[in-house]
């Protein structure tokens, strides 16, 4: 049984009132709050169980390299990936997609080879394939979302050519909502023997995520959204593609050998992990993951379709509110904008004076927002600790909103 | 009044025993402990005032801005410099070189172009360079330490020739304690029109740091050696230099527009700072560099040449004890091996009997290791809070060891 109410109790945060009234938090898609047991967690390792990990042989050293290592392990178990080797900690998905950018991508990449993108992707997804635009001659090839926001499977494999080295695409979209059916490009992908990767930065929230029935190469995914510490994260990388990498970041830890003209590299998946790491912050996002283990993600599925549900017919009934993306299955993130001419940003400040916290802007999807015609939007993302009513107070307050600027 | 018993006294994990002894802790060369104030900084950013940076406009995530931002003002005071826009955040020093040689150096320099690097860096000073060396053809150029483990500025001026390109320098040695006048380095190093990066990773831990007296180009440090949080950091860039700098990794925050075909960069830090930050582990950061600046560096200094001192001394008493590096001015770090068979990891583990915690290995300084002709030592790097009681011990868990290995 799914109780939201205490639920919220387990996250401190959310007991908290702004500007004089009790926080509504609708911000997730930006990031999430953190459950006592993570902020616990985190107290624990600094004042009783602290040391540098991998590199000592004392007790505490041991201590928080069991715990900090114990983490793979259980993303592992989170993206039911086949093997915790296959799992590279990272500070997030940025640096995921960055390291398959410069370790995977640069060295393989000829001038005129292609990468396939949707349009809707988020910066993190798109900016590292222009690096190699800029600086290699790599083309992008984006693929349109239809009127819904939705995006066709086919669209995607029709746009793969002889020259398409890589997919990269969203598994949900951070404005839109909509979740992509990545199992079926990536089995169209691998038909065509084309690697996949899937930005895993809002999926891995909302839903169960299993990549091995994706069948993805790679499944980025950023702790801080996860209801875990900042700086905390997660790329599984296929053990074929782990095989076709160099090194991305270079110091200790991803090492075996350093001489003077020569220098051999760790095993996989510290080869990809290079000096003192997140420490505490990858015990955190253990913590997390657990905790969201434990809810279980189909359960957090299930009540986030009822606040969308919950969501779709209330904002419907606002005929001056234009809503972007109404993808079927889409998650319970609802990206918009008022008719006339208030602008994102006051919207959201007069929301943030009934205490509802919603993001205004671009949200990191540029080439999404000039496909949309728009250059900013309000935003309201709902996590797994939101409710009925706080939909309620949202619409409660656009209607103000609407008001003072009607 | 410079209290150790005082300042101990808010270092929560001083207190606890380990192996039924009180913790000794001289891993400070791996990490540092945090104190109270830090761990409270943190705890209070996720249960009361989270949310995403630069990215909202609602209370929670301009209060957290606020505070995240706040921290790259005090580094800028903490290193002296001269603007808090040469400030960079990383996620600790392997990150901060790494981006220097990705987005500085690499579209830089040229095949046969050289690197000069002192033979006591750390392998975060070391292996960015051998990828350029690997993958653009850039000469390596070591220049030794002498018996007693200085480097002659001298010498590193010497090695500089009309294909030097960049003088690559520890600060302080993280395994002979060695400090190095990298202001004399940077001086000359000027006059022939050759940038310096400096690693900062120890020294700025142990003593004042002033980056507009020593002229550096480039200045890492790491955060959780620095008694802040794990997964923080920074480094100080020249603005000068980051003119000459592309972008490192792509994402959120680093651009001004993104579009299908294009792409322009923010300016300066922000530039060089992509997706999601550190958000938490940053704000620690200021409080622990607050929390240094308010005892003193200097005055952390001077206790530590106490427990420098004290410890040379005492170690010299033991005629079966090798201490690597016996620099005049060296800090409070002391490698060691014992005559005879005993390996560095069992005399560590005898110590860990004793509730000592110490380092034994390569210490990410292979080069060195083979330079000093030994494959691996024991290291007790002393902190702020340590004592002259626990060189004592230290001593006295020594004496037990040479018995046990006789």
């Amino acid at each position: 049984m799914y109780d939201v109410t205490k639920i919220r109790a387990d996250f401190p945060i959310l007991a908290r009132e702004v500007n004089g009234k009790p926080l509504v938090y609708l911000d997730n898609g930006a990031s999430a709050q953190k459950p006592q047991v993570v902020i616990d967690a985190v107290t624990r390792a600094y004042s009783q169980e602290y040391a540098n990990v991998h590199r000592g042989l004392h007790y505490l050293s041991n201590l928080a390299t069991e715990k900090y290592e114990s983490t793979r392990g259980i993303i592992a178990r989170f993206l039911n990936a086949a093997s915790e080797d296959e799992i590279v900690f990272t500070s997030g998905t940025t640096e995921g997609i960055n390291l398959v950018s410069y370790a995977w991508a640069a060295p393989r990449l000829e001038p005129g080879d292609e990468i396939v993108l949707s349009v809707m992707e988020h910066h993190a997804n798109i900016v590292p394939w222009h690096f190699l635009r800029e600086r290699q001659g790599v083309v992008l090839k984006w693929v349109e979302v239809d009127g819904k926001g939705d995006l066709d499977p086919q669209a995607v494999l029709d746009a793969i050519g002889p020259k398409t080295k890589l997919v990269a695409v969203t598994h949900m979209s951070n404005v839109l909502g909509t979740v992509v059916d990545v199992a079926a490009i990536c089995r169209g992908a691998r038909e065509r023997g084309v690697p996949v990767l899937v930005d895993g930065s809002q999926a891995a929230v909302h839903m169960p995520v299993d990549v091995q029935a994706i069948g993805c190469d790679f499944y980025a995914v950023t702790g801080h959204k996860l209801y875990g510490p900042s700086g905390s994260g997660a790329i599984f990388i296929r053990r074929e593609r782990q095989a076709e990498m160099r090194p991305f970041l270079g110091g200790g830890d991803m090492i075996r050998e350093v001489g003077r003209d020569a220098v051999t590299w760790n095993d996989p998946p510290m080869k990809f992990e290079a000096g003192t790491p997140g420490i505490v912050q990858q015990i955190g996002l253990g913590v997390a993951l657990q905790y969201l283990m434990d809810l279980g993600m189909a359960n957090v599925a299930a009540h986030e379709r009822v606040l969308r549900d919950y969501a779709r017919d209330r904002l419907a009934g606002l005929n001056w509110l234009n809503v972007q993306g109404t993808s079927e299955t889409k998650g319970a993130i609802f990206s918009f904008t008022l008719d006339g001419a208030a602008h994102a940003h006051d919207i959201s400040t007069i929301l943030d004076k009934r205490g509802i916290a919603v993001r205004a802007g671009t949200h990191c999807a540029m080439p999404l927002m000039a496909h949309l015609g728009i250059s900013a939007s309000c935003r309201a993302s709902f996590g797994l600790y939101n409710t009925t009513e706080e939909v309620d107070a949202l619409v409660s307050a656009l209607e103000l909103a609407h008001e003072l600027f009607a």
